[in-house]
């Protein structure tokens, strides 16, 4: 049985991700933990296209992150992507942002996802059966 | 007879929208750009949802900028928008972007935009009647 | 004695912020909250400028944002940003995010920033003179 | 004799990057030149962070792009940027982007940049020696 599976990228900083002081805008770690989720989803058939073609979407419903360190322009960054099981009807992801060079832990986060069915236009309070197969494919016993 | 038509608004420079050197990251104007010309459609009955609502989207199919002076965090901006008729089933919109303190022209811009007719998904050739009327409505005689 | 000091501004959603799905994608709600913050600040002169000319930045350490509606382009927001003092060395501010016409709210959230002294470029552990000053300007008692 | 260098990168469309048409908004593309032109420069020793150690930054000052196609979300595409020498102390660039699938050309689009001397904060009128150096090495005759 697994407990997590984990997918990690690597993503240099962009100037125009930092800003007058130098350092990375706060708001662009949302696109970082994105990324991460979507290189995670590529990874293991979970991305937003794979769900799409299932019949549903996967809106953010809740989000955090805690900054540790700073990043700037010409930075390299690791993004770590934790999915850990759940039994409810929901997606959570937890991510680590690390300094590539230093090692050091730059941000850590979180955001958990619901799933909408798209015919219905409506909250899927169930797990949809498409993800009980694919939580079964990696050994989640939830 | 009319030859053009204008709007101007007046937006904040962000914070975020400052690079490490301090100065409004260039992509940034493609925003202000739109913004102009979305505020214009709406004094004007040409936003994106009145043309929507008429069945055609109308993608940017060419776009230009220059800059003249840097705008930093703090300044506040004035956006010129002016529409300039054509005979041809075009948008055809030019910006000025002022320092609204110095009133000196920071930038100069253009965009080309097609319609899209949104039920046959195809580049509609020639104008479309909405679009004629509008135009006389605001006494362009092409 | 205050409480809290709220601060409240309209935007319009941008053609720009909608996703694929037609919604406002998650991560523009960082953008919202700092708009708010920074519309707060210049009515009670603590914007991000104003804190600089006392030689402080305020880098943002934690962000939490709690999605509750979905919002549309074409959609008017209003976002209130309230101060809420704490004894610590910490800005800390709460956000609502409404839908103007329905005043349903769409999103809350809230930012917690720290004080880094921009000469010595370390974190500030206590109160800066020029914020205890600021709070009681506004009566706040700690 | 060199008449141009060349450098291409493949990147995924994001999902954030698209618009609620569908499609990639048209100011995503000039990250993508920045994304490509930063390639180019890690690639050639040219990049932002090169040319700053060398006392210059290089702000855009003309920017102009063609939209030929759409790129839709989970799309990948190729980026190619093009380095044309020039006499006058500026640098050129020229770009592609493909649809990476079908290398149908996307869009394609130019860059023209200036050099500002760091120091004296003023514009450099005759190309700076690092520059000159850096054209022959790569052969080029102007």
């Amino acid at each position: 049985m697994q407990s997590s599976l984990n997918h990690t990228i690597e993503l240099p900083v962009r100037f125009n991700e930092a800003d007058p002081l130098g350092i990375v805008w706060h708001g662009h770690y949302v696109r970082y933990f994105e990324d991460g989720r979507e290189a995670f989803g590529h990874a293991y058939g979970l991305s937003y296209l794979d769900i799409y073609h299932q019949g549903y979407s996967v809106p953010v419903v809740k989000l955090q992150c805690d900054y540790k360190k700073s990043l700037r322009y010409g930075d390299t960054i690791l993004i770590e992507t934790v999915f850990t099981p759940s039994v409810a009807a929901k997606l959570v992801f937890h991510y680590k942002v690390y300094n590539a060079a230093t090692r050091e832990i730059v941000a850590t986060g979180s955001t958990l996802q619901v799933f909408m069915d798209l015919k219905r236009n409506e909250l899927q309070l169930i797990n949809p059966t498409f993800f009980e197969v694919w939580k079964k494919k990696y050994h989640f016993d939830v």
